[in-house]
Order: C-alpha cells, then structure tokens, then sequence
C-alpha cells in the first residue's frame, strides 16, 4: 500500500510535469497529475465492469495525487531535478499497478491472457491518457520498453496463479520483474525496433 | 427539462463551431456537436454502470444536439455571432448537468467526494473530448474557470444532500452558483494561475 | 467468422500502417493494429455493460490483430502496396462489425435509434482512437462516406428486426449495402459537404 502510493506520487509527477511543460493552469496541473495517476487504474475497472471505478472510492488515491500535482504546480524545477528517483518510482509504481491489475482481473475469472492485457492497461493507460491530452503520440508506443515490462510483470502474475503458487509470489517476482526490466532499459538505453523506412 | 436541453443546445453548438473551424464535414460537425453535448453524460453512465448510457436511450437528448450540429453547418456565421447568448446558455446547460450528474451518482450510492468528480466530469467531459477529437489541449485545463466552477456546484449538492436539504435545493442553489462563477469569470476575465517559468 | 477475421485483418492493417508512417516502434505498431482492429468492439461492449469486452476474452481475435501488426512491421512497402484488396477488405470489415454490432445491441433491448448509434460506434470507433492516438482529427470525420455508410447498415438491420425477418437477413442485406456505398464513394470519390467558408 505504502509501495503503490509511493508509485501514485511517480506518475503523478510525470502528469504534473508534462503539464508545466505545456503551460497548463494549476486546475490543469492536477487533473492531469490525477489523471496520469489514476487513469490506467479506471480503465482497468471499466474493462472488468466495477463500478464506480475503486480508485474513484478511495480518498488516498484520491489525494496523494492531487497533492503531487500541487506539489509539482509550485516546485516543479525541483521535482524535475530528481530525475533519477522519479525514474525508480516510476518503475515500482508500474510494477505494482500491474501486478495487482493483472491479479484483480484473475479474480473476476476472466482467461489468464484477458487478465495479462488487462493488467498491461492498468500499468501503460494513464500515460497514455497524459500524451493525448497533451496532444502528443503515446511515448509508450514510441520508445523504451516500457509496455513490455509491464506485460511481461503480468505474465509471471498469470503464471504463478496457473500453478497455484500464492497471490504474493506474483506481485513479488512480476513486480521486480517490471522494475528489473525498466531500469535495465533506461540503463542501457534500450529501444524497440522501428520500421525500417 | 427544457432548461437543460437549451443548456445541450449550447453545448453541442460550441462542438459545432468548433468542428466548423476545423473544416470537417457536414457529418463531422454533427458528430462533434452530439459528442460535445453528451460526452460528458456517456462519461457519468460509464463511470457508474448505467448500461446503455441514458442519453443514448432518450431521443431528444439526441435530436436536440443533432439538429443543433446541422444548424451550426449552415448558419455558423450567424451563430457564432451569439456569442453572449451562447456562453450564457452554455453556463447554465454547465450548472444542470453537473447538479444532475452529482445527484444521479449520489442516488447510486458512491461516497460524497466520488460523487463531485463524477458531477464534474459529466459537466467537462464532453468539451474535453470535442477538444482531444480536434487535436488541441482541452480549453478546461488550460484557462478560465471553468471546471472549478462545476466542482463547486457539485459540493453544493453534496453538502445539500448530507444535510438532508431536498434535492431541488442542491440542484437550484449549485447550478445558481455555477452560473454567477462563470459569468463572474467571463465578466472579470479570470483565470486560475499557471506555473512560473 | 471468417470473412470477419479478414475484416479485422484490414482494419489492423490500416493501424499498422498509420503507426509505420508515425514512425512508432515494433510494439506501438502492434499495438496500433490491435487497438484500430478491436477498439470499435470494445467501445460497443462498454455501453453495452459486457465485460471483460468479447473480443479480449476471444484469442483468435486478440492474435489475429497482432499478427497483422507484426507482418505490417517487416512487410510495410509490400502491404501498402495492396490498396485496392485492403480498401475491399476493409469496407467488408466495416460491413460486418457494423451488423454484428446492431444485433448485439438489439439482443441488449436497447431503442432501435440506440442499436443503430453503438453499431455505428463500433464500426467507426477503432479507426477513430487510431487517430486520435496518432494526433490526427479522425478521418471519419473529415471526409469520405465512412460513417454515413455504417449507419445505412446498421438501419438495414434494425429495420429488419423490427419486420421480424430472420437476423441472418439484416446481417447480410446491411453488410452488402455498407460494401456497397463504400466501394461508390472510394470509386466515385464521393465526400459530404464541408462548410462554406
């Protein structure tokens, strides 16, 4: 719990600071601090049919990012300097949005590849979400291998609970999994093939 | 009920304009003025689980939009000169959905703060999506007071209704302070902060 | 079942062959292919409250796409290079999406004026997310008869409900007639009026 909000705060800095970038109002700073935080975690429940949203329910989740986009809207030329341990947060925070994505959609019974995707949705959404609102293409479909972290967090989440492993086994070892793989990419400098032109 | 359909009016003809001015065709601006009015609503249902969204089952609430749209593709000229009138009845189709939205969520049984946001998002929502479908930043996180505006309509409710006040109250009373906010706003020319450089 | 994976094969090909031209990588192509192929049905199920969406609980319908994605990646010059048979398979494609969505949506009880909408909505949907994702105004909306067309089919097939003739009649009256108008409007470079300056 105190893990995920601590990757809330990541992603919500990364809204707040596209949104500085882009000049928005400080309303605008944290709706997409919120939205960034939150929104891979609505579709995932708008996917599964819960209703309303839990994030939506929950005042924390609520509140730590609306916070972090405040905090963002008055320092952001410091925020933008912890570069580096925004990038580890952020790769918790996807680690752990995922895993727990993939593991709530195994609970509603959906087949282990529905809830991979699903659980791949709920860790890629909200940034998503941030570029179109910002009007720009999806970094994540751009570079780094950030959605097939995410994905392959998810499987290992699938895995474990085909073999009847315990739920903590998964979000464990799919977690680090995920942050392994981000921070090795970013590292390494690691891209996805682009079409050859 | 009539009220409300001039608020869709106005709504629905600044999606209209707007795809005017993008040069889309007769169908585009028809789509864009039905997607600007009723967004917002489909957004609320979504968030709730109301299946299929009400507006979409309710043929004025797609007739009025849809002819709004068709008006706006011959006479943009004429009515983009309406302007006053136009951003008068876009505040209070601003103030009905919002109050509408909050007390049809709270009549769903979600706690207070969820209910404001989904109050909020249906008044929003559909201006931010006719804006992401013309390829710019949403307006609402960029300038004016605009969203704050429908949160505090949607406290107003909320608070109504956790007083026991009757529901007609939260709906008067918000969309009354709606309205006098956006006016307030447009009259002084007021917007929230943005970030210094 | 056949004819429609062909379908889904030109609409993620259209994807994948928008994202080449953005120059995503190898998984935003896939991704792209997917989401153009699959975002329409998705859009139909979440007004429809079916969830998980059918056709991310269906693998053919998952992989399908995804393959398509990946042969679009290494083989983009030779695919695009079929305009013609992918333009074909696409006006198939929308045909078929188009009249399955209607009846899904009838067999909702839904107003026939509400099936027709979310038919429409899932024949255009996918193509209009590939755009808005790619940070274009979708095309549907900018010009030639696409959606017009996907409206006829659909109100072939709620008007052949509503005469009670077998559904298997709607599906293929209003599929011919969808591919029918397309191929006019590709062929006859037919557009909707655009607004006189």
């Amino acid at each position: 719990m105190v893990l995920e909000l601590i990757g809330l705060v990541a992603f919500a800095a990364s809204g707040g600071l596209a949104a500085v970038r882009a000049r928005l109002d400080v309303f605008g700073v944290v709706v997409l601090a919120m939205t960034t935080a939150l929104g891979g975690g609505i579709m995932r429940d708008l996917l599964l049919g819960v209703h309303p949203p839990t994030t939506l329910r929950s005042w924390p989740y609520l509140l730590v990012p609306a916070l972090s986009g405040l905090l963002v809207f008055w320092a952001h030329p410091q925020v933008a300097r912890l570069r580096v341990a925004m990038q580890l947060a952020d790769a918790v925070g996807l680690g752990l949005v995922v895993t727990a994505g993939t593991t709530t959609a195994l609970q509603h019974g959906v087949p282990a590849y529905t809830a991979c995707l699903i659980g791949m949705t709920a860790g890629i959404g909200g940034g998503a979400l941030r570029d179109v609102l910002l009007r720009e293409i999806p970094m994540v479909l751009r570079k780094e291998i950030y959605a097939v972290a995410a994905l392959a967090g998810a499987v290992v989440v699938a895995v474990g609970a085909w073999l009847g492993l315990p739920e903590l086994w998964g979000t464990v070892v799919g977690a680090a999994l995920v942050v392994t793989i981000r921070l090795l990419a970013l590292w390494r400098r690691w891209n996805a093939p682009v079409p050859k032109a």
